[in-house]
């Protein structure tokens, strides 16, 4: 009889960019997330047995990021071995709050720990890349290394790959809204510029900075001030129906900061404590049902927590 | 008769933009500054008495940059009085270390002393900047700030002002070499590019988040490898003779960093500790002797202290 190893494992939705930190910060949100359930065998194969959650997500080995993450993962490492991949997504694709990421991330940090942890975090970071190409055609770290490390991660460097964790300043909160409408991420990423001037870039580095320095000195104020992008926001905000005014209601209601999450459509205010949060929550549906288009809604606190083994 | 009151401010030379911080970034040197003495008079008019150390600085109250910015100052106040001022140069016009700055801080400082305070440092940064714009064309606080705040300062924001102030780490020496040769910052603007690409720009905003991280966290490592700059430094260090030798000299003899200092000519290397600052120190005198320049050294921490009253 063979022995078989199993392991369930949650990653976190994450926001990307967060304004001015465009591909290079991002953060998960609390207890929202894809669990994955990863069941070794002697088969030399990769497969997904399972997904449930959301439709039109393929069950192919190859063409589905945590499989092919995973797949990577073996070929780096050269072991005979196969998995079996269950997936309860409660992320939905397209949303701009790292579905893929969540996805892939849970699977190599469940392979990873199944195996005796043989690759470090920058490099389930990589495999987990691996899984991001596939799905956008970009190998971003963006949403994977949130989703894999939790906390406010910032990619200084790709090559090689360098990334600082800082610790999410404690009162500070999200308050996410998805539009349930389809932004192809090609299409988010075709609408921005190949150059721009350099005095825009001084500008958004000039915010990089503070948002940082906001970051590591909870300084809130601050962190939502320097949350202003003079490059990217203004070209993807016009994919997403109705934003002016949802930025407007969340700033007058108290929120830090607004912004696009990702490549959208979801957009997200920071707010300073549970009360504000309510308050920006509160007035950030309202403006929102003027829209006719159908939205839920995500509230909590900057999540500490990445990958996180559920049960062995 | 006439009471006068008379007051002598330092203001230190400064570094600005360390690498990827360009524009944004400055930190002053220790013990190394202008000193000015100001004495308020009953006259209504500014005027600049002796400038010593350094010959070819306009004595002319209008084109002198710490007599112009006093006037600036005057001008937002409207008060009848007037101030003799006696500049003590110890820093080189146009050595890439602030010189302007340390004048014109030193000056508006002084003033605001004398006149009872009544400009924060915010405005005092604005009224130096006039003298700045007097200097080179441009407005810019990327020496002013660090010459009057002392630390490590970071513009987030022109408009409004905004400037964040870091206190440095505690091991963190700079060790810079300026070569006497004249590089106009004119002819150090007119070689950056108007337009740079996107990626480029991405880069650089992830390595100025690495280097605030790594300033907040002490991180010395990540300072120096954050302090790369894909944009400024490749266009910028062909003005500079015997660059690429003294920067590989400094990083061979153990220095985190090496760039230039604001337009340049001036090259400065960041150690962590006397003892490798001392080595590297050695290496960028060595290896400039081939130059056929002739140059000074500062080593010394980096400066807590901005401008400071030496004298009533």
């Amino acid at each position: 009889m063979n022995t078989t190893k199993s392991i369930q494992v949650f990653a976190p939705a994450t926001v990307s960019n967060m304004g001015s930190g465009f591909d290079i910060i991002g953060f998960p949100i609390e207890n929202v997330g894809d669990t994955v359930q990863v069941t070794q065998h002697e088969k030399q194969v990769v497969r997904i047995t399972n997904i449930s959650g959301y439709k039109d997500i393929p069950l192919e080995a190859s063409k589905n990021v945590a499989s092919y993450a995973v797949i990577k993962l073996l070929e780096k490492l050269g072991v005979n071995t196969g998995f079996d991949i269950a997936i309860e997504k409660a992320v939905k694709p397209g949303s701009g709050i790292g579905s893929s990421a969540s996805s892939s991330v849970a699977a190599v940090y469940a392979v990873n720990e199944l195996l005796g942890q043989p690759f470090t975090d920058n490099e389930l970071i990589e495999f987990a890349m691996e899984g991001e190409g596939l799905a956008s055609g970009g190998k971003h770290a963006d949403n994977v290394a949130p989703a894999l490390l939790g906390g406010i991660t910032v990619l200084r460097s790709y090559n090689p790959l360098d990334v600082i964790r800082i610790e999410p300043p404690e009162h500070l909160r999200i308050i996410l809204l998805h539009p349930q409408i389809e932004i192809k991420t090609k299409e988010a990423r075709d609408i921005l510029p190949r150059q721009i001037p350099l005095k825009d870039a001084i500008h958004q580095w000039g915010n990089v900075a503070g948002l940082i320095s906001g970051l590591y000195a909870s300084d809130y104020e601050m962190i939502g001030r320097s949350m202003e992008d003079v490059i990217i926001e203004p070209r993807r905000s016009s994919l997403i129906p109705g934003y002016d005014q949802l930025k407007s209601a969340a700033l007058e209601a108290g929120a830090l900061g607004c912004t696009i999450s990702g490549s959208g459509p979801s957009v997200f205010a920071l707010a300073k404590g549970k009360q504000v949060a309510l308050e920006v929550e509160k007035a950030m549906r309202e403006a929102y049902k003027a829209q006719e288009v159908p939205f839920n809604v995500y509230s909590s606190s900057i999540s500490s927590q990445g990958a996180t083994i559920i049960d062995i």
